[in-house]
């Protein structure tokens, strides 16, 4: 157990550069973001990595090859967090790579490709509204309109920027080339149960999920609680209940790696005593694969469609986000269930991602694939209950000095 | 039409006076509903009345009886509002009396009670949360402790009663002798659609219906929306739509005076990509007779409870409010038909009330009758769409000088 209690106590230490005094909240380039990112570097040094801060401030620490003119295998995470969340999301994909290597180096091994371990500035974008920011930046798609995006406070994030010595006009210098890399792996908490329902510490990414999500509006007919008799009724929120269950119905379709929620649901003006007049909620939808996503949306919306007509109230929606779903390169899948196997000496489940991951960034421009840690405390996440055993920490560790050690450029 | 186009006329005038330029809001003792109070007062004197200004800021109207020492029929409503209400709410009630003494005057006519003409200050509470305060006041159940609450300027019911003139230490003082009473008959807009639909100008109110309401908490397991598989979900808000349709259905039952309506739910820290940790709702029950109510609310509540536990979330909830069914006195809902069989030629309709009004305070003390109006634009109201046409106020006036005059204090 030494990797694990060492992981959860840089996770601990981590965890103490947060925005506010009480939750654990860190968001791009605030001073507790700064100091992580100093931590992380120094701890990439003490690795024996040359760490680098790089244009939209993620750390870049480099393990250099057995062999110089190699390609990059580049392995990380962010340390940015959603606010008040967990203290492994992100953060470990950062902490167990730099294990690896302090390991590699303590032993004076080399790999056959150049190690590079990614801290990303910001994934969640919780800031400034700017998901995946720093991924992006490093593939060389940063948006410079998102300088003019201001915080709670009227920051701008080009003025952040500048508070934290970054030069916002160089932002696009974050970029590396796509050719010098061999491929992206990821190590993350997994941030639901199956990995604890099913009893294994790590798992295998296939893909990660395609999602959508719209914002549903329903109008009915406003009118006074007690005067308007049942079947006159235009009632806009028993319509959107009767949605809300059609969505949950649609993806509870066993053997189908989907799922759907309604996570905002409001009654404009409600008021007790009030037949609610307009209702609006927002749906997101996530499958494995485009196909089965597709289907279930065109049966949610026919079927809302039909609840709103034969409820005489109506209905509109709009998309307000799609994203495809993204595989996991077979050969890295494979690659990662080996190195689980050997590192535990038990089976290496494979299941999709529900939740984006940089990972989904970097497949634009090479191959990615993902570890899965096991969530403790029932599987919950961006929340201060997350959990990640030592035990499981440890495993992760060896899982991917195993993974590493084996990595090859060449197809096996 | 001649009643009914003045009737309309003063509906208008009333309307002008507004706590807000944009909308129709009269709420207790503003300028606009001193200026109200004072152009009613003036009304009342016009007809023949003697009009005086109680303590709480009613206006009551007498025209003396034909015989000195008879018992007081009392006629009248309210002339506050709702925010953003409808103008026919409650000033209606005060305008047909008005209209009715006026006509009697005109020709001299004494009836065999005294009348006095209401029109109660406070009704709707819309500033300081007083529902009935007027008509509490008027039966001698002013509550003291009222003249604490604040508007949400902060200003006290006691200072508003002062700036207007008012001695908040001699409220109590607005009680009149119920022994003096004979009877207290409302006239109000329906503010439903029944006899919109059944296609008839006026209607016999039959009970002023039990109303309940309680609070309803459904606390679930909040979890990443792409990460927990659909049957290891606990969410609060699939759980609370479950019971949304179940109270609907349940209050569907054929034949029954039942209604019931979830006016506000409110997802807590709701977000698109989070699976619902807890939600509230209020459910408002409403039925004409209490046996219904109880029966309803019972079965309700037991669904409910069969939902929470099948989907193993935790239900609460709280009665928040509860009035018993206000029956009508038979002798006047016959005479009151009668009056309207007489006055249009045609039947008239019995109907139980779903709203409150000042009839159900005045029941306490003294036998009540109601004489519904219907609302024009679909039934609506508490809305500035809210309408009567003056045909249907010509006939409320007819009807309710048909029945001031063959009113008598001895049964039929």
């Amino acid at each position: 157990m030494t990797f694990g209690a060492a992981i959860l106590d840089r996770v601990a230490r981590l965890g103490r550069h947060s925005d506010s005094p009480g939750h654990y909240t860190r968001t791009y380039l605030t001073p507790a973001h700064r100091a992580a990112a100093r931590e992380i570097a120094q701890w990439m040094e003490e690795a024996g990595m040359r760490a680098r801060l790089d244009a939209v401030g993620s750390v870049i620490g480099r393990y250099e090859g057995a062999e110089p003119g190699a390609k990059t295998l580049l392995v990380g995470s962010h340390f940015d967090s959603v606010r008040n969340g967990g203290k492994y999301d992100g953060v470990l994909g950062i902490l167990v790579p730099i294990a690896c290597v302090a390991e590699l180096s303590r032993r004076g091994e080399r790999l056959a490709v150049a190690l590079e371990v990614a801290a990303f500035s910001d994934e969640e974008g919780a800031r400034f509204h700017t998901s995946f920011l720093a991924s992006r930046a490093f593939i060389g798609r940063f948006d410079p309109a998102a300088l003019e995006r201001r915080d709670a406070d009227g920051v701008s994030l080009a003025e952040a920027m500048r508070a934290a010595g970054l030069d916002p006009a160089k932002a696009a210098a974050a970029r590396v080339d796509p050719a010098t890399l061999a491929a992206y792996v990821e190590v993350h908490i997994e941030q639901g149960p199956v990995l604890l329902d099913s009893g294994h510490a790590l798992g295998v990414v296939t893909s990660i999920a395609a999602g959508l999500r719209h914002t549903v509006r329903v109008r009915g007919e406003a009118g006074h609680a007690g005067t308007v008799p049942m079947p006159r009724r235009h009632d806009a929120l028993a319509a959107a209940a009767e949605m809300v269950l059609a969505i949950e119905k649609r993806c509870s379709v066993p053997g189908n790696a989907l799922v759907g929620t309604v996570g905002i649901l409001k009654v404009k003006d409600g008021s007790s005593n009030v037949i609610p007049g307009e209702v609006e909620f927002t749906v997101d939808m996530r499958a494995s694969d485009g196909r089965t996503h597709l289907a279930a949306q065109e049966d949610v919306f026919a079927e809302c469609a039909a609840i709103a007509r034969r409820r005489g109230v109506a209905l509109d929606h709009t998309k307000t986000h799609e994203v495809k779903a993204v595989p996991c390169a077979p050969r890295l899948q494979d690659a990662i269930a080996r190195a689980i196997g050997r590192a535990t000496g038990g089976e290496a489940p494979r299941l999709p991602s529900g939740a984006g991951h940089d990972a989904m960034v970097l497949a634009e421009v090479t191959d990615v694939g993902m570890m899965f840690v096991r969530c403790g405390a029932g599987g919950v996440s961006h929340n201060p209950a997350e959990t990640v055993s030592a035990q499981d920490a440890d495993a992760a560790v060896r899982a991917l000095l195993e993974f590493l050690r084996n990595f090859s450029t060449t197809p096996a």
